[in-house]
């Protein structure tokens, strides 16, 4: 069985927790995950400020086998990813040469001038590979097990597509759905008795609510299908059950 | 002038990092906490796990001066809230007197039966008062400055509503919105410049990409209207000028 390879994400960016932008890469990133089956554990959302974004890579890197960040990587002065995450590494940030020569031949191409801002963005912690950007040339970039990536939704998604051939895939979780009509209160007891039947699982319950009606998706989560099939059948009988009291009581 | 006031949001949930469920909770706390003039300064999201959610507890109760969850409050073995913020809290985790009539004479009155699964969204942390729950009876709560809330999007905004008049509220940052028709690699240098000459201010600069062109919106915050008039002053002159060069090299 291969091994479980987890994962954390850091969303770097003041318009994030403003509300000006909402936030498109947490979902996507975690869709992905779970399609290759690495665990995405954790999240957090820091602002543009060094110290806090040090402090967000030192206590997950160590933890995790990926890190992911988002943002802070544009031509502003406000884009200080680079700067913290070398800070987090403790090695210097400077211009990378082949980022330079990438981005001023692109620059050239256009006849844009290659200005002190747009150099910025060739800037990187020593030690550093690229990540390619297909969409606007300025690469990403890996140290260590940290992946530095845009936080504009297409150029992040275009860099992730380059990332993930190059991950260690773990055992992937494998899911069944059972949707259920019942709200969370009906289910509750039963479900937590089923869980414990299955430990080798996870059983997630999800509460919906719509015009003034509870329902609830029901979702197991294991490493392998005879796992989730065996908790698949234990809930559907559950359920099988609730439907014969309903009717019973119906009838009476 | 007011206090600055901050925040942090940690949303608890597996199904949010399995990316099942797309958060819809953290966009709009951000809204309500930026109209308030409360400054959200990190999000947390961690999974139904008791360590994950007391470490991230403790790690942002003690640094801000409010908390919010979103998720983990229902009645399913796998909503573990009231225990994680209990235990975070040092405090007994139980069956809240207040909690149990409201719910007991709410599930009378709708002739259902209040089981156990039911009667779990009646524990919390001792000490804790209620935050009212208008959609669906079953109360969020408040322990020191942790409020905890449910993670459906209706009843977490209905919850918010009522956590908000109890909020000693801050000094409101001011924003005022510069669209820009040139890339960050245009304005990034002059931008820098005058992000110094107003340290009073925060100037984001926020890149868009649509249709194989960037363009940005430049925002300037600040506390004081005074400062941010000042700051916008120089941005448009910026760009008037950044015109006029334009304009000089299409004539040349």
């Amino acid at each position: 069985m291969p091994d479980i390879v987890t994962a954390a994400m850091i969303v770097i960016g003041d318009e994030i927790l403003s509300g000006r932008t909402k936030d498109r890469n947490i979902g996507h990133l975690a869709d992905i995950m779970t399609a290759i089956g690495i665990d995405l554990k954790e999240v957090r959302i820091v602002s543009d400020d060094e110290g806090d974004i040090v402090a967000a890579l030192n206590a997950v890197r160590e933890r995790y086998t990926y890190v992911f960040t988002t943002g802070g990587i544009g031509p502003t002065h406000d884009d200080i990813t680079a700067d913290s995450v070398a800070k987090a590494f403790g090695v210097p940030c400077d211009y990378d040469d082949k980022a330079i020569a990438l981005l001023g031949a692109s620059y050239a191409a256009r006849g844009i001038e290659f200005n002190e801002a747009r150099k910025r963005m060739a800037r990187m912690p020593k030690g550093a590979t690229h990540i390619d950007n297909p969409v606007s040339i300025a690469p990403g970039f890996r140290i260590g097990n940290v992946h530095v990536m845009a936080g504009v939704p297409s150029i992040f998604q275009a860099m992730l597509d380059n990332v993930v051939p190059t991950l260690k895939t773990g055992a992937k979780l494998i899911s069944a759905t059972v949707p259920c009509g019942y709200g969370e209160g009906m289910v509750g007891g039963p479900l937590g008795a089923i869980q414990k039947a299955h430990p080798d699982t996870i059983i997630g319950s999800y509460p919906k609510y719509l015009d003034g009606k509870f329902w609830t998706e029901l979702v197991v989560r294991a490493r392998t299908q005879e796992a989730v099939d065996s908790a698949r059948t234990d809930i559907e009988a559950m359920l099988a059950d609730l439907d014969r009291q309903q009717k019973a009581s119906n009838l009476a």
